[in-house]
C-alpha cells in the first residue's frame, strides 16, 4: 500500500519508485494511477472510478493471494482518509493471515498467506500546509465532513471540541456535489469560538494541475470555491498572517519576547 | 526548509534530494544532520543541539540573506512541531521581506530580500502509523506534551477535547528527562471516556536505527518506555488490533455489512 504524496514524482520517496518499478499489478483510483502513469507503463493496473474502492481493493487483494506482487496506491499518505483501512478490513473479514515485512521468520513458521507493506507518503496535509507557510506548527485536529460512512452529527461534535479547544483544524472532503452546506456549517461552528478575522488557508490540488493556494479570513469562509481536491486550515486563536504566509507559532515568540526573538 | 522524513533516505522526496544537492549549506538539529550526512559532505553545516534551535534558524537566515542558499532540515516534515514556523516567526519579527519560489517576478518588483521555499515531508505520524497498520484512517488530533513552550493546563484541556469527541490522538514529545508524568496524566484523562482496553500503538525511531512497533491496551500506557523520538498512538472507539496491526475503519464494516464486506 503505497502513499504517492501529493502527485508530482518530486515528492514520491525511493521507497516508493523502487516498490512501484518491481511489483506485478498496480491498483488505484483512475486519478492517482495516471499521476503515476509514466513509472507504471509495463504494469497489470486495475483503475476504477472513486466510488468502486471496494471491489477495486478485493481485486487487488486476489492478485497477491494468487502469488503475485500488488501495490495499492493512494494519492497523500495511504493511512489518512485512504485504502490501507479498508484493506486491513476486507483481511480481517475473511480471516487473511497477513504479516508485515519484519516478521518473515514468523511468517514462514505460522504459515501466513499475505505480506503487508504499507509506504508512508506526504500527506495533503502537510503539502497543503508548506504552500501556506506553517499553519500547523502547533497542535492540530483533522476532521473529514465526509458523511458518506459517518454520522453528521459525530462531525459536527468534532469541529466544536476542536474549536472550542483552539486547535488549528485541518477539513478534508470539505465539498462534493452531493454536500453543499456542510463547510457553511462548519464555519458558523468555528465562529462560536474563534475571531471573525482568523486565517484560513485554503489549498487546491497541492503540486498538481490547477494549483490555488488563498488565505481568507474565517467570515469569508462560506464564499470560498472549493472541492474535493481542497483542504482547508482553519488558524487557531494564535494564527497569524505575514505577508502572503499563514503562520502558527509555537511558542517562541511569548517564551522568548525580550529575548532573541 | 526541508523536512527529511523519518531519516532514512528510502523515505526522503526527490526535491529533498534535489535542493540538499545544490545548496550551499545547511542548517540542522545533529542528530537530523547525522541522518543525512552522506549527501552533504562537501557542505558548509551548521549543527547545533536541541535547545540551540533560535540561534541556528537564525544563523541559517543570515546566510541566505548574505546571497548563499541555505537548507533547514527538519525530521518529519518541517511544519510540524518543527522549524518552519520558527522562521517565519524569526523574519516577521526582523521584517524581512520574504517570498515564495511561485512568486519570483513579484519578488524582483517588490524587492524582496528572501525567497522561501517549504519543502514537506513524511511526518512521524504517518511513518508510525505505517508501521503500525491504519490507526490514523479516521478523524484524529495531534497534541504535543512539551510544556516547554505551550502551558501545560492547555495542553489538558485539548487532550480532554479530543478524548471526549473520539478522536484518534497522535501525541508527540510524550516525555523527556525532565518531564516523567505526562503520559501517566494523558492516560488518566483520556481513560474517563475510553475503554480501558482501547489499542495504543508505540512507536520508537520508526524507520531508524533502533526501531520498536508496540501495541497495547490503554490500562497499561503509564508502564511504556517511551523516549523523545516516541509517536504514541491512542485509538478511537472504533479503532480495534488484527494479528499485529492496529486499524481504526472509516466505517465501511458498518455501512457494507451484509453487502461485500
Amino acid at each position: 500500500m503505497i502513499g504517492i504524496g501529493p502527485g508530482s514524482p518530486d515528492y514520491l520517496s525511493k521507497r516508493a519508485h523502487n516498490i512501484l518499478s518491481t511489483v506485478d499489478a498496480v491498483a488505484g483510483y483512475t486519478t492517482y494511477i495516471d499521476l503515476i502513469r509514466p513509472l507504471i507503463k509495463d504494469k497489470h493496473i486495475l483503475s476504477t472510478g472513486m466510488t468502486r474502492e471496494i471491489e477495486r481493493v478485493q481485486a487487488a487483494i486476489d492478485i497477491a493471494l494468487s502469488g503475485k506482487s500488488c501495490a495499492i496506491v493512494s494519492s497523500g499518505d495511504p493511512g489518512i482518509y485512504a485504502m490501507a483501512g479498508l484493506a486491513f478490513e476486507i483481511c480481517k473479514r475473511k480471516e487473511i493471515n497477513i504479516v508485515t515485512p519484519c516478521s518473515r521468520e514468523r511468517a514462514l513458521r505460522e504459515k501466513a498467506t499475505l505480506c503487508v507493506e504499507i509506504i508512508p507518503g506526504i500527506p495533503a496535509l502537510c503539502s497543503g500546509a508548506s504552500l501556506l507557510g506553517a499553519p500547523l506548527n502547533h497542535d492540530f485536529a483533522v476532521i473529514s465532513l465526509s458523511d458518506l460512512l459517518t454520522p453528521w452529527d459525530l462531525i459536527e461534535r468534532r469541529i466544536q471540541a476542536a474549536a472550542k479547544a483552539d486547535f488549528v483544524i485541518v477539513l478534508y472532503n470539505p465539498k462534493s456535489k452531493r454536500r453543499q452546506s456542510h463547510l457553511e456549517t462548519a464555519q458558523k461552528i468555528i465562529l462560536k469560538y474563534r475571531d471573525k478575522n482568523t486565517p484560513v488557508g485554503i489549498v487546491v490540488s497541492a503540486m498538481r494541475k490547477g494549483q490555488d493556494v488563498r488565505i481568507i479570513p474565517l467570515k469569508n469562509l462560506h464564499t470560498a470555491t472549493v472541492n474535493m481536491q481542497t483542504t482547508v486550515f482553519i488558524g487557531s486563536s494564535a494564527s497569524f498572517e505575514y505577508l502572503d504566509f499563514m503562520i502558527t507559532p509555537r511558542g517562541y515568540g511569548v517564551k522568548y519576547s525580550g529575548d532573541i526573538l
